[in-house]
């Protein structure tokens, strides 16, 4: 047995799936593809390695930048691993722009990367399903989005009290940027509601004093999620009026609320916006969140409105533990035959009489080959790789 | 519209799946992960990123020197994108190696990538089932994977004409060299049956006469899949002698034979190998490949034998193209419902009481929201998005 040469543990920040890690995860991703095919949506996929340039262009400072894995192929191509799906999805539909039957009901579970800092609930390999509708503008297709993410909780058995949806709109919030004449604080306040349940109230007045507003201006701006006036812009727009008036009917006893601070970092997104949360405290972090961007083609010379979402596999998974909703038997078969014989001569038994058999009921089976053995050491092997019987050939 | 600023190319050598690609895609992944799950076998995944010392150490010239993509990290760290799984695969079970329950019959769908020439069968971005048996030694489990590999064809529906298998042994032919003094010269014959079928006679009787070979000896390499030696050298192998004697009973019907050239490049394998061919000559490229390599773990310091085999996305769906095997219907669900309301207040009807209907069958539905438009138009419309029936909310 000779030394080891190279580390046996993955890439730090990513992870293996062994069988039982693979079938959790596969669990996960059966349950998303089964909910939206039965809800009208159609999977795609694009490749792992994209024109580096889409995302500097288009995916911000933090995606786009520090966090993206981008390197020169041998022909000094720049590319890069892909740090979200939206820009080559984006790509894609304007590259057949023309052909392509709207709207579109599409979904993809793709594996992607960001260099960051390992952290819970956070890797730099993670996979994540992204739902989107393109070719409609707001209005009821934005209900019938959120009705679709209610669908993906239900179907992994969740039940209304153990999750909550919090929307709001960006064009009420600049509205009301704008009503307050605090334009030229926008992305101070973008951040502040980014990270408003992450920031105390000290902390808060402090960086809003630091930027020069008086009093009054603080009080208002920390006092937007129960301010009259944004409720009252609110309910202006036609699409929010909608949702309003619609959701305890099309999602009866889900937590769906109308949230100020819901804001979704500064990129994309143009109307609706969107997240969801585990009401286990113990797991904060937003599990999914979407919203409405109709700029999606523009670096590709194409418009076309659009809503999406994503919903990352490790929130998914801490999600299911923290209410223990994993089903009870994950494993693709229930019986397994172990066939035990005696020299190689029993082969053509095997193979004549018994495999036909337990193919033509796709009976999977394990072989033991090791004929020098007792009989119950082989038994006990047969068993512990999972048959539940086990046939001598004698 | 504004100019477009990136291209909506995929970046060279890759592809994207628009749902009716993917779809086709799809097929092939779960026809695989039914036959190998109805062949006791389990699925596993690892990270596209890994240790770039990995594979400059074990993946050979090629793989891992000038087709691998390898970068480095923001802290400096030299990862590659996998160029194939088996060194992923030897880690994992070194990692594990005292608490897995070997044997292992597991299998993958990772996948891969090369920078290579992009051309027929061959991409930069591909898929690769990967199947393998891990701790059990030449014998036996050697039949079973053959018969494993044929089962795969049978689940697409192909038959028994449609392609054939051919295999070898290294042991043989390394025998054989050294019986004929040839063993200064073992690379060069390598390569020669490496490439013996793109290659004609007047190359090959060229190539030995420049490495100094006298007619006698060239004479026998030239005839060597006629060889008598050869045959005789096989029949000394018992476990050559097992696959002899076993495949018309485990393999009915299935074109397998022994055939002296095939060696699978230089890597890896330390006994059996085998390829299978489709009989349409115009997919004149190996389908599958594979074989016996019992030092597989050697780099991670452990031990363990195995036998595997890897079968390309391309290559499969050249296969199944040639032979029209492709199922007629692959849609996941065959039937789709229109809904057409004529104001948002029709909305409440159709969450109120069609699609908890519809949820309840998991039939699928598409709600088109163009108020405006004529009822002609937007019948056409719904139909175009695959509804073979149209509900009106009047």
């Amino acid at each position: 047995m000779s030394k080891a040469l190279v580390s046996t543990q993955p890439y730090r920040g990513t992870r293996d799936f062994y069988p039982q890690d693979f079938i959790k995860r596969q669990y996960i991703f059966d349950t998303w593809t089964k909910t939206l095919t039965s809800l009208g949506y159609q999977q795609y996929d694009t490749p792992v390695l994209e024109n580096a340039e889409m995302y500097i262009l288009k995916s911000g400072e933090e995606l786009g930048g520090k966090q993206l894995y981008s390197f020169y192929d041998k022909s000094e191509r720049h590319i890069a691993l892909r740090p979200e799906m939206t820009p080559s999805l984006a790509r894609i539909v304007a590259a057949k722009f023309g052909e392509l039957n709207f709207p579109l009901k599409w979904f993809s579970i793709p594996n992607c990367f960001r260099y960051e800092r390992p952290q819970k609930g956070r890797l730099r390999e993670f996979w994540q399903l992204n739902v989107d509708i393109i070719g409609l503008p707001a209005g009821g297709v934005d209900l019938e989005f959120l009705y679709m993410t209610t669908k993906l909780f239900e179907d992994f058995g969740a039940s209304p009290s153990q999750f909550e949806i919090k929307f709001n709109h960006r064009q009420v919030l600049d509205k009301w940027i704008t009503n307050n004449l605090l334009t030229n604080h926008k992305s101070i306040i973008y951040n502040l509601l980014d990270s408003w349940h992450k920031t105390d109230l000290d902390y808060k007045e402090r960086a809003l004093q630091e930027i020069g507003l008086n009093s009054k201006q603080i009080k208002k701006i920390l006092s937007i999620k129960d301010d009259t006036e944004y409720q009252n812009i609110a309910i202006e727009f036609d699409e929010l009026k909608l949702i309003f008036e619609n959701t305890s009917v099309a999602m009866p006893n889900v937590n769906i609320s109308f949230d100020p601070t819901i804001v979704r970092g500064l990129n994309y997104y143009t109307g609706l916006v969107f997240e969801a949360f585990d009401t286990n405290t113990n797991n904060p972090r937003a599990l999914f969140g979407g919203g409405r961007y109709d700029d999606l083609l523009d670096i590709f010379g194409k418009k076309a409105p659009a809503i999406g979402m994503g919903w990352g596999d490790v929130t998914m998974q801490n999600f299911l533990d923290n209410w223990n909703l994993w089903p009870q038997n994950l494993e693709r078969y229930t019986e397994k035959v172990g066939i035990m014989p005696f020299a190689n001569s029993d082969l053509i038994r095997i193979y004549k009489e018994i495999l036909p058999k337990l193919q033509k009921e796709k009976i999977p089976f394990e072989i033991d080959y090791d004929y020098g053995r007792s009989e119950n050491k082989r038994y006990e092997s047969l068993k512990k790789r999972g048959c539940t019987q086990i046939i001598k050939i004698k």
